[in-house]
């Protein structure tokens, strides 16, 4: 991987050049990130880029191109420089594991460290978090929407070449089956999926060649795209070409509900009766709803996921929560409150309470210590009721949890999302607007 | 640069597989991008990231990794991965200029060469100009709202690590000043700025020692963040510090045409006469324009540039228009008409018609022929009228035309933009939702 050094806001290696001046780089801070609110009528929010960020933070070194950059811009004088070449992340990393749901204020992240190791990382921490968290957020509902059928992610084109690898693999941790960017299975162990575009059929004399030629290459297994012409005789043509094996048709355009209803009728008076259906048609989690009752086999979702359905990006912020005072005391800091940009001081962790195995309530600790505080804060819980604590740690001492990255990294966020959806109330399983699916309540044990 | 080569996908692999067993993949064919339409009261696109295009085709190689990958996931066979092995682009592309604008229709870029060839190019093309043209779009619409006070570029954090990057030049390209964003800086010879963060002065003991310590790094030239705690208070305790030559204040939250009011006179007050107001709290045209009147003398802006401002996303597709048939005679192609997915077939130019230097119409001009259609097609001109011709070449047999790419490419994108925009009738400068700014007209000469 590239150095992601200069991934940064040039704020931060100013505010460094001015901190190591007065030594005040040197004290301890905790830093935290968390979202003020969910966008608007949205239930839940979904954490992911945790693993993308534990890889881009072992890549975040200040080799000579990047010194030697910002030498020449006299963008920092030579101590700083001298601090960046040997800058190496050494603190502590605690988080929400990625794939899980937060709320207003839940304390996805905490990072530990001296002020000037844990402030460089802001930009790089916020933008994959962020972006890979708004994608998952609408994922999340995709796949909620589309109960038992695969959801495929085939958005690239609508997004940033190395977005859509991210926005990729953020569906599957939210729940999709696959992706047709090749990149993603490559770097995170992915299913691909494709078979062939309106161009195909285009390209030949007709429809019957481009559709033998596919079929000849891939097998009656595939996928053919039946509505470059006419839906009707294009399924008749690919059941013809392929026989009744033929896997699938993809219809790409077009009164889905009614189209997808009179092309299971045709495939079945074909003899086609295991043929499948996919739809692939700027849908999103409303058309994925809508299409409950028609009879559709899987979806390829585009332009919708890789753009998080209207909220491309979360408000997720960075914020000094608490530092060493110049007595070597450590004190909870926080900007004045101006509206809507209120913030809470103190070193938080957070645990959910569960009912009969149902979400009730996110619970948020607040603490003037370094450490994280101990959820016994949380008092007693009444029968029924258990504390599922939320915050694992991350990095320690520098050290990656290699559990968390790479293709084992997203199984596990995969799989943490299904179970942690699972444990929302039925009544956040709607995708129409509403309040976050449960309430989250701010202690402070002393 | 790494190899672009998997930033696709899958279909476009499986469908030259195809290809290549059946021969078409050796047929000379057309690809043209173009968008449907702009979106939802947008008076004109902006194309950007043709500079990124053509630095990403210059690494679209299947190296070793790459092709070893493919053959591991069984996702084509041996032949196709030889054929990969040795892929250069050889063909031919032209486009419209980066930065210069686009209406419904316009046809951005053309791609010719043989299906094999330019079929692959589908997912990497769309994602560049989708992407950095949302970013170019909005970003326009806000340096329009901002007259002579520059805009710059704050939003990484709400972007992609990399869509980050690409997102800062679109914005420059679109008219903004500098960026927060040291890549950028670094890649493609931005300004970059930025001073420091509310982080800061919460991690010392008070506000003065902050203001201190960073005059002390930074001069009396530097930018002081004033809302951390009181802004009356901050402003005063900024020019106590610094003098009456401190550079300039921030404010990042609260009611800013009232607050850059007060400050302004606060400022004065204080024989700080000199000293600067940017202010940077969500910022996006609408709220740039309604501080027009406030004494504001530059705007920072995030999320919304960086985000397209709504549309995260263009529509635009990569359409074959024109292939050689089996008799060796090119023909134009399309898919047949469903509800807004219609094209039109055959190779297409566009000129744009001015008159008293102010634009009138798009015109473009459909042929059937593989080359260029002649603009002579177009008509007598009225008096006052004179027609810009649109499409410059950008790749000629695989050689790319360097004027295009890097910081040079930037700066003359970001040239052409102005000029551009300048042509565009006055009502179309308005924010307000309206049609496109100009109609565009379809010729067929032949």
């Amino acid at each position: 991987m590239q150095s992601t050094a200069l991934l940064t806001d040039r704020y931060e290696l100013t505010m460094l050049e001015a901190a190591l001046a007065d030594g005040t780089a040197h004290r301890r801070c905790v830093f935290e990130v968390f979202a003020r609110r969910l966008p608007a009528g949205r239930r839940y929010g979904v954490l992911a880029g945790t693993g993308r960020l534990l890889e881009a933070l072992t890549a975040f070194r200040f080799g000579e191109s990047e010194l030697e950059w910002l030498r020449e811009q006299g963008v920092v004088g030579e101590e700083t420089l001298a601090y960046l070449a040997g800058y190496r992340f050494t603190g502590t990393i605690s988080g929400y594991e990625e794939g899980d749901l937060y709320f207003p204020g839940s304390p996805v992240l905490t990072v530990q460290g001296t002020f000037g190791e844990a402030v460089l990382l802001e930009t790089l921490i916020l933008s994959i978090l962020n972006h890979d968290s708004a994608v998952a957020a609408a994922a999340s509902r995709m796949t909620m929407a589309a109960g038992t059928r695969p959801c495929l992610e085939m958005g690239s084109r609508r997004a940033h070449e190395e977005g859509a690898v991210a926005a990729a693999r953020a569906a599957v941790v939210a729940g999709f089956t696959g992706t047709s960017n090749l990149e993603a299975g490559r770097r995170y162990g992915l299913e691909t999926i494709g078979t062939a575009a309106h161009a195909y059929t285009l390209l030949h004399d007709d429809e019957r060649s481009a559709f033998a030629s596919q079929v000849a290459a891939a097998g009656p297994g595939t996928t053919l795209l039946v509505d470059t012409y006419d839906v009707q005789r294009g399924v008749a043509r690919a059941v013809e070409v392929a026989g009744p094996g033929l896997g699938a048709v993809r219809l790409d355009s077009g009164d889905l509900p009614t189209l997808a209803s009179e092309v299971r009728a045709q495939l079945d008076a074909l003899g086609a009766t295991g043929t499948r259906i996919v739809v692939s048609s700027d849908l999103d989690e409303y058309a994925i709803a809508s299409l409950a009752a028609a009879p559709v086999d899987s979806y390829g979702v585009g332009t919708s996921v890789v753009t998080g359905s209207g909220h491309p990006t979360c408000g997720m912020v960075y914020k000094l929560v608490l530092r060493e005072a110049a007595d070597g005391v450590m004190r909870p800091v926080a900007k004045a409150a101006a509206e809507g940009k209120s913030s809470v001081g103190g070193r938080k962790v957070a645990a959910r309470r569960l009912e009969n195995a149902l979400a009730t309530e996110e619970v948020v600790v607040v603490s003037r210590d370094e450490d994280a505080p101990d959820l016994a804060a949380l008092g007693a819980l009444e029968e029924n009721e258990r504390l599922r604590r939320l915050v694992v740690p991350l990095v320690s001492d520098g050290v990656v949890d290699t559990r968390y990255v790479g293709a084992e990294g997203v199984a596990r966020a995969a799989r943490r999302h299904a179970a942690s959806r699972a444990e929302l109330p039925r009544a956040s399983h709607r995708l129409s607007d509403g309040d976050p699916a449960i309430p989250t309540e701010v202690l402070r044990p002393r």
